[in-house]
C-alpha cells in the first residue's frame, strides 16, 4: 500500500479569486501586512499495488483528472505504507 | 517578508464527499487500485513583519478564518524569502 500525496497549484500568473478573497478577508480582520493568498490543493491517496505501477498510474491521474494541466500545476509524493 | 504555507485538513471520521467523488471517478477511469481519497487545503501567504509577529498572527488566522477548526485540523511552515 502506497500513501500518495498530490498538490496541485494554479500556475503564476493565473488570477486566484479565491486567494484574494481570503487575503481581503484577512485585511479586514487586521492582518494588514499579508500581500498574496494563493489557495491549492492537497489530496492524500491510498493505492494498492506494486511501486512501479503506482508511479506511472500517478503521473497518467494527474494529467486526466487530478489536475487541470492547462492553469494548474502538480506535484506528487509517494510514501510505502508499512502496516504493522 | 514571510512565506507561510498553511495545510488545512478535513479531520480523521469526518466525511470528505469531494474526496469520494474523485475516487469514483477515478474508478471509472480504471484505477482499482484506489482506496481512499481525502482532499485538503494548501494556503500559501506572502507576509511582511518580524517572525515574532508573523508566527502569532498565522496562529490566530488559521482559529479565526482559515480552517474551520471544529471539523479541520490545520498546520503550518514559515519561510522567510530572503530578496536578492
Amino acid at each position: 500500500m502506497f500513501e500518495v500525496k498530490v498538490y496541485v497549484s494554479l500556475k503564476e500568473g493565473v488570477l486566484d479569486p479565491q486567494g484574494a478573497a481570503v487575503q481581503n478577508s484577512l485585511h479586514h480582520l487586521g492582518y494588514e501586512g499579508v500581500e498574496e493568498v494563493r489557495i491549492g490543493k492537497v489530496m492524500t491517496l491510498q493505492i494498492q499495488g506494486s511501486r512501479e505501477k503506482v508511479e506511472t498510474e500517478v503521473k497518467d491521474m494527474c494529467e486526466k483528472l487530478l489536475a487541470n494541466t492547462v492553469i494548474e500545476d502538480y506535484r506528487y509524493e509517494i510514501e510505502e505504507v508499512v502496516s504493522q
